[in-house]
């Protein structure tokens, strides 16, 4: 498994969780009106995102990618409220 | 200024704040746990970042990332704590 992690060398999956449309962002709303306050004003929508990024020993970059959506399923995002985008990084 | 952020368009300025390199990630780790429970023991590591994405009007670019560098330094981000990647999107 080593000598295989080894030839496969680290993949590294970044997920992004963002609220769907419709989804109230609260931290979104709060930022924009302290923006205002504080003399920024011309920012005219704030939104915001998680990023979880996940670096995987031992697998390919297609592999990774099936075990990131699986993450997602099963602890990274709620698909009532979340879209996620999940990707390959290079680096 | 209508007429201006008109002629200008939107400009988006994506944010990312991650903790700094030997900053405590209590999430991060959290979720290591979490998956290696859950089967998925190929996650070598696991860092978290926040997307702020900040939407424009009226200003072009240059201007936009210098008002998003200013939101970050007294609202978004702890300097202690925090790094900062300021980068404009285009759609």
């Amino acid at each position: 498994m080593a000598a295989r992690a080894d030839r496969l060398g680290a993949v590294r999956v970044e997920v992004r969780v963002e609220l769907k449309p419709g989804v109230v962002d609260a931290e979104a709303e709060s930022i924009e009106k302290s923006l205002a306050l504080l003399g920024i004003p011309s920012v005219r929508r704030v939104t915001t995102a998680r990023i979880y990024d996940l670096e995987f020993a031992g697998v390919d970059a297609s592999e990774a990618e099936r075990l990131a959506g699986d993450a997602v399923d099963r602890l990274l995002a709620n698909p009532v409220i979340h879209r996620v985008h999940v990707r390959s990084v290079s680096d």
